[in-house]
C-alpha cells in the first residue's frame, strides 16, 4: 500500500517497453502488456521474492506468464530488476539468435522459469511447480527450517481458460489444495477474434470455485493497486486452496486504441506511441528510455532479494549442519546428476528367463530403482493397474486431509487428464528438484502433443511411460491402437522414443532416459509377453541400435523394435528353412542409434545387404533404414492380439514372405547402406 | 412412468448381455453397462425417438455413447430393437472382423452414430450434433414443417469430464444455448485407479452451471425409473439451455462386486454370472437368452420409430411440394454429394498474377465457392483474422439472443478450443447435413490430434484450414513453428495432407478435400506470399505430386512442398550457373501421389536420376520419395521470416549446395526410383 507517482513511472515504463519492443520489432503483442504492467508491478514490488543475480535460487517464487504472447512484459521486468537481459536484448525482441524470442523460452532467458505460448501450456506448469514445492517442503522442510517455502504465480488470459488443459489441471490443483499457487486472470474481455462474448460467455469465478479454488475479483485493474496488492495478500493466507484474482483490466491501457482487438496482436502505430508517452510524461523522442529513478526503485527491490536469497543461505547452512543427508541430497538435485551407483540397481536378463511383457518390465526396473533415485515421483492418468507405474507400497501425493496419502507421496494421480499431465510434469521438472515420469497408453501420449512439444523444445526431462503401445493391446481395437504414434514423437526433435524388445533393453531405455539431462522421452510397452532375446544386453541397447543376431553371408537384414523383434528372430529360422540367410537389428530408439558415430552404424547397416523393417504401425520414417518396409498403414482391429497380428500376417512367415521377396528385388542391385548420405542433416 | 416387471426384466437383459458378451469375449467393460441399464432402458424405450429399420432417418434422435468402453450397453439396444446386428454380432464382441468391436465405430455398426472410446470424444460430438441440428433447423424448417427437430442424447462418465476436452465443447455448448442437447453423466464414483474421490473432487453440477447448463440430480439412478424419466422431460423442457443428469448409479450392479473396480474392466467370473442371473430370474444356464417378451417389448417401440419416420415422410413430402429447393437441396446434402458444377468456381491462375500467401488464397477459394456449396459451414479457434477462415459478410452461428448471429449462420466461433472444434467438427459431419472446415495454426492442429485421428478413423470429411504452416511465420517462433506436424498426419491413415505452393495448388486441395467423402483433410497454408508457378494446373496437383518442371537429362529431381516449391525454382537456375541440370517435382499431397497407377509416380520419380527433398521441417517420410533430404530436423527460431529461412539456409543457394553434393554422391551408382518397391504395403 502507499502507491506513489514513482510506482505509476515504473508502471508506465514497463508498458513504454512492450510499446518500444514491439515497434522496433515491428511485431508482437503490446497489449496485454500494456493492461498487465499495474498488477505485475505490484506483484513483483510488493509480493514476490527473487533474486535477479541468481535466477536459479531453489527458494525463489516462481512466475510463469501463460499467456505467453504478452512476453515483452516479462522480459521487461526481467531488465528492469537486472537479470541478465539488457537493453540491446529488448531491442533484439523477435530477431533471429536474440534471447527475447516472440514467445517466452526457458533455455534461452535467464529468469524465465518455463517455454510458454501456446495457450493454456503455462498454468498447467505452474500447477507442476506448485506441486513440487509442496513436495520438496514435505520432503526436505524440518521444524524450524522452511527449505522451501515459496509461491508460484501464475498470468493467464482468456485463450488459456478457454482450452481444455487448464481444466484438467485447475481441476487437479483444487483436489490438491495447492495453497501454494495463486493465478491472476487478465479479465480484458478481447481475444483475438474480438470480444469475448462471441465464444466464452462462462462464469469463469464459478467454474474455479466449482474446482475448489479461492476466487477473488478486482474490478478496476487497471488503477486500484491497492486493491490489487491486497487480493494478492488475501490469496497468499488461503493456505489450504489454490487461488484465482479475476482482474478487470484494459488490454493496451494508454494506447488511442485500448480496450479493442487492435492492440492485440500489432505494435502501436508512431503517433499512437507519442501521445502515450506524452499522456504518461515520458519522453516521446527516445525508444526504450527507462527513468533512472525507475532503475533504483526496483534495484531496491532486486537488493531485497539478493538478501533475502543470502538469509535463506544462512538457515541453509544450519540446515546441513543438522540434516547433512538432506541438505546433500537437496544439493545434488539440483545439479541434475543422478545419485553414484543407481544404475547398478537396474535390472538384466539371460534368454532363459522367462517371457514378460515390456510394462511389466518397466514396472520391476521403477521398483528396483526408486530406493536409490528419491527424485523419482511417478504417476497415471488414471491407468494405474495398466500401466503398471505404482511401485508396491509407494505412497500417494494427496492432501493429508484426504486420508490418503500426503505431499511426500511420490505417486500422483492424475485422473484422465493426459494432456494436463503433461504440462504439469513440466512444471514438475522446471522447478528442479524432481525427475517425473508417467504412465498412459501409447496412444492417448497424443492427448498430450502440446505439452511433449513443450518438453522437448525447453529441453526438460520427462519419461512418458506409454504402454499398450500396438495392435498387440489386441481387443480394446483401434481406437486405442497406435499408428501414427511412433512416427509423430520420433520426427519432434529432442524426444527420444524407445521401445524396448525384452528385459535388457528396458533397463536400457530407463538408463538413457534417466541419464539425459536435457531429453524428454517416451518408452513404448508391450501388453503381451516378450521373451528375453539372445544377444541383448545394456551395452548393446544403449547404442540405441545394434545387431542382434549375425549371420556370415546374409541375403537380408530385418530391423525391427519392440515386441516385433522376437517374431523377426523366429522369421529367420523359416527363411533359413527357404535356404535364406537373415540378420536381426533389433532398434531400440532410433534418435539415440542416429548419434553413434558412422562406423559403428555402417557395422549395423552394412553395404551390400536389403534391409527390411517389420513394425506393426506407419512405415513412415522407416524407409531411413532400410530398402523395404514391412508396416500397417491403416488402422488396426479388435480382437484377441494373436488374431490380430495374424490377421496383418506379423508372423515368422509373414515376414519371411516379404523378407524373401526383398532379397529378389534386389538382387543384382549395388545396395548402398542407408547409413550413407550426401550431406549432413541440420539438427 | 408405469414401469413394470417387464421393464426391469428388459433391464436385465441388456445387463445380461453385457456380462456374456464380455464373458464370451474374455475381455472387455461389463460394469457400466451393468450401472446404467436402466437410464438406457428409460431413454430409448420411453423418450427417444428412432426407426431401427432406418438407421440413418435425419430426423432420429441422436444417441452417443461418450464412454465408449460401456459399448456393449449399446450393441445390447441395436440388438434388442432390431438393427442390423445379430444376437451372433454379439458373441463375436471383440473378435476379429466382427462388427462389434471393443469400442464403437460408426463406420462399422449400423446404429453407431459416432466412433467412441478414448474419453471426452463422444461429448464433443454431441455438441457437434446438437450444433448440427440447429443449423439444420434454422437452415430448412419452415412453419408447419418442423423438418429435423430432433434431440441429441449423451451417456459420460467421470473420465469424460477430467478430459479437458470436455470442458471445451461444454463451454461452447452452453455459450450457444443448445437446448437440444442431454447428457447423462454416469456417477458411479469408480475410475480405473479406484475412487474417483483420488482425483477428482470437483463439483460437477456447478461446474456446468457456471458454463449454462441446466443441472438436474437423480439420486437413485439404479431403481428410480420414474425420477429418470422425469429428469428427461424436464430437461428437453429447457429450450435454452443444453442440460445434464447427474445420475448416481452402481457399477456392475448386480454383480457380486457391484460398486468397486473390479467390474470395470474385467469380466464377472462364472459364479458371479450365475447369482447374477439367479437373482433377476434369467436362465443361469444358457448365455445370451433374451426372453422372448423383452424382444416384443421393445419391438413394440421399433414400431412406433418406425411410424413416426413414416408420419414424418408424409410431411416432407409436402415439404418438398411447398419448398422443392429446400427439400432437394436436404436430400442432395444427405447423399453427401455436391452440387453439379460447384467446381467451376474455384479460382485458377496464371504466373502473371501477382504473389499471395496460400492462407489467402484459401479464403479466394471459400469466398468463391460458398454460394455453391451451402453445406460448407466453417469456423476458428479464435484466428479468425490470421487463418482467413469467413467469407465476408458471412452470418456467425450463434443464438439469436445474443445479436451476434443466428443458427443458420455458417461461421462458428469456436474460441480457443482447438481438440473440442475437432471433436465437434466429427458431431457436424455425422449429423449429414454439414461439410464442416475449420481453422487453426498447423501447429495447434496437435493439440486437436485426439479427434483428427477419429475422423481419419471414422471416415468423415472435415477440413482444417491449417495456416502459419512453417518457419514462414517468422516471429512467433519455435513454440509455433511446426516441425513434426506434417509427418505425423502424413502418418495417420487416411487422413490427407495438402501443402499447395501456389493458387492452383489451393484450389486442387479444395477440390480433392472436398470431394473426398469419405477422408479428412488438413491443407497446410503460408503466412507469407508465394509467387504463382510455371507448370502448376489445378489438373496436375490433383494428382497429389507432379513435375512442375522438365529439364532434358537432369542431373538431379528436387521434390518439394508449399512454400519452398519456388525457391526450389529458384535453386534450377543457381544449379544451371554451376553446370548442373535440375527437374523440380511439386508434391502437395503424398497420400494422393501414393494412390497414382506405378507408371505414371515413375514419370515423376524416373529412375537413373537422384532425388534430393526441400521442406523446412523434419525430413521424416521423405525417404520413401528421395535418396537425400533437405529439412530441419530441429526446432526453428524466432525472427523476420527471411531472416529465419536464411539461418537454416533454406535460400537458392542452401538447396543448390546440397543439390551438388547429392549429384556428387550418387555419381557413378544405379539409382533406383524409391517408387519401385519390393512388395504392397498393407493399406
Ligand atoms: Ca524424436
Ligand atoms: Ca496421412
Amino acid at each position: 500500500m502507499g502507491y506513489t507517482d514513482l510506482d505509476w513511472k515504473a508502471i508506465n515504463s514497463i508498458r513504454m517497453l512492450a510499446v518500444d519492443g514491439t515497434f522496433a520489432a515491428n511485431s508482437g503483442h503490446p497489449g496485454a502488456p500494456m493492461g498487465m504492467a499495474p498488477v505485475a508491478h505490484v506483484l513483483f514490488q510488493k509480493i514476490m521474492k527473487f533474486n535477479p543475480k541468481n535466477p536459479k535460487w531453489v527458494n525463489r517464487d516462481r512466475f510463469v506468464l501463460s499467456n505467453g504472447h504478452a512476453c515483452m512484459l516479462q522480459y521487461s521486468l526481467l531488465h528492469l530488476y537486472g537479470y541478465s537481459l539488457s537493453l540491446d536484448d529488448l531491442k533484439q525482441f523477435r530477431k533471429v539468435d536474440s534471447i527475447t524470442p516472440g514467445h517466452p523460452e526457458a533455455h534461452d532467458t535467464p529468469g524465465i522459469e518455463v517455454t510458454t505460448g501456446p495457450l493454456g501450456q503455462g498454468i498447467g506448469n505452474a500447477v507442476g511447480l506448485a506441486m513440487a514445492q509442496a513436495h520438496t517442503a514435505a520432503t526436505f522442510n524440518k521444524d524450524g527450517y522452511p527449505v522451501v517455502d515459496n509461491y508460484t504465480y501464475c498470468f493467464l488470459g482468456d485463450g488459456c481458460l478457454m482450452e481444455g488443459i487448464s481444466s484438467e489441471v485447475s481441476s487437479l490443483a483444487g483436489h490438491l489444495q495447492l495453497g501454494n499457487l495463486i493465478a491472476i486472470y487478465d479479465d480484458n474481455h478481447i481475444s483475438i477474434d474480438g470480444n469475448t462474448n462471441c465464444a466464452f460467455t462462462e462464469d469463469v469465478p464459478k467454474r474455479y470455485e466449482a474446482y475448489g479454488w479461492h476466487v477473488v475479483t478486482v474490478g478496476d485493474g487497471d488503477n486500484d493497486l491497492d486493491s490489487i496488492e491486497a487480493a494478492l495478500k488475501e490469496c497468499q493466507a488461503v493456505k489450504d486452496k489454490p487461488s484465482m484474482i479475476k482482474l478487470r483490466t484494459t488490454i493496451g491501457f494508454g494506447s488511442l486504441k485500448a480496450g479493442s482487438h487492435d492492440v492485440h496482436g500489432s505494435p502501436l502505430k508512431a503517433e499512437d506511441i507519442k501521445q502515450f508517452k506524452e499522456k504518461f510524461g515520458l519522453n516521446p523522442n527516445e525508444p526504450f528510455a527507462v527513468p533512472q529513478e525507475v532503475y533504483d526503485y526496483y534495484g531496491e527491490q532486486a537488493a531485497a532479494g539478493a538478501a533475502a536469497e543470502e538469509e535463506w543461505s544462512q538457515m541453509f547452512s544450519k540446515y546441513a549442519e543438522a540434516y547433512p543427508a538432506e541438505a546433500a541430497d537437496l544439493k545434488r538435485r539440483l545439479t541434475g546428476e543422478l545419485p553414484k551407483g543407481w544404475e547398478k540397481n537396474l535390472p538384466t536378463y539371460t534368454p532363459s528367463d522367462s517371457a514378460v511383457a515390456s510394462r511389466k518390465l518397466s514396472e520391476i526396473v521403477l521398483t528396483k530403482i526408486e530406493g536409490s533415485l528419491p527424485e523419482l515421483v511417478g504417476g497415471s492418468a488414471d491407468l494405474t493397474g495398466s500401466n503398471l507405474t505404482r511401485w508396491k507400497d509407494s505412497t500417494d501425493f494427496q492432501p493429508p486431509s484426504t486420508g490418503l496419502g500426503d505431499y511426500a507421496g511420490r505417486y500422483i494421480r492424475y485422473g484422465v487428464r493426459e494432456h494436463g499431465m503433461g504440462a504439469i510434469m513440466n512444471g514438475l521438472s522446471a522447478y528442479g528438484t524432481i525427475l517425473p515420469y508417467a504412465g498412459t497408453f501409447l496412444n492417448f501420449v497424443s492427448y498430450a502433443a502440446g505439452a511433449v512439444r513443450l518438453s522437448a523444445l525447453s529441453q526438460v526431462r520427462n519419461i512418458w511411460v506409454a504402454t499398450h503401445d500396438s495392435i498387440g493391446l489386441g481387443e480394446d481395437g483401434p481406437t486405442h491402437q497406435p499408428i501414427e504414434t511412433l512416427a509423430h514423437f520420433r520426427a519432434l526433435p529432442n524426444c527420444m522414443v524407445w521401445r524396448p524388445a525384452d528385459g535388457n533393453e528396458t533397463s536400457a531405455s530407463y538408463y538413457v532416459a534417466l541419464t539425459s539431462k536435457h531429453t524428454p522421452s517416451i518408452i513404448a510397452l508391450s501388453r503381451q509377453n516378450l521373451p528375453q532375446l539372445e544377444g541383448s544386453t545394456l551395452k548393446n541397447a544403449i547404442k540405441g541400435g545394434y545387431t542382434l543376431h549375425e549371420e556370415e553371408g546374409a541375403d537380408v537384414t530385418l530391423v525391427s523394435t519392440g515386441s516385433e523383434v522376437s517374431i523377426c528372430v523366429d522369421a529367420v529360422k523359416t527363411l533359413a528353412s527357404q535356404g535364406l540367410k537373415a540378420r536381426v537389428v533389433s532398434m531400440p530408439c532410433m534418435e539415440v542409434f542416429d548419434s553413434q558415430p558412422k562406423e559403428y552404424k555402417l557395422t549395423v547397416f552394412p553395404d551390400g545387404i536389403p534391409i527390411m523393417s517389420v513394425e506393426p504401425m506407419s512405415t513412415m520414417g522407416w524407409e531411413k533404414y532400410s530398402h523395404e518396409q514391412f508396416g500397417l498403414n491403416r488402422f488396426g482391429a479388435s480382437g484377441p492380439y494373436k488374431d490380430v497380428y495374424k490377421k496383418f500376417e506379423f508372423t515368422p512367415e509373414g515376414i519371411a514372405k516379404r523378407a524373401a521377396a526383398t532379397v529378389e528385388f534386389w538382387k543384382g542391385n549395388t545396395i548402398r547402406s542407408p547409413v550413407n548420405r550426401a550431406f549432413q542433416q541440420i539438427i
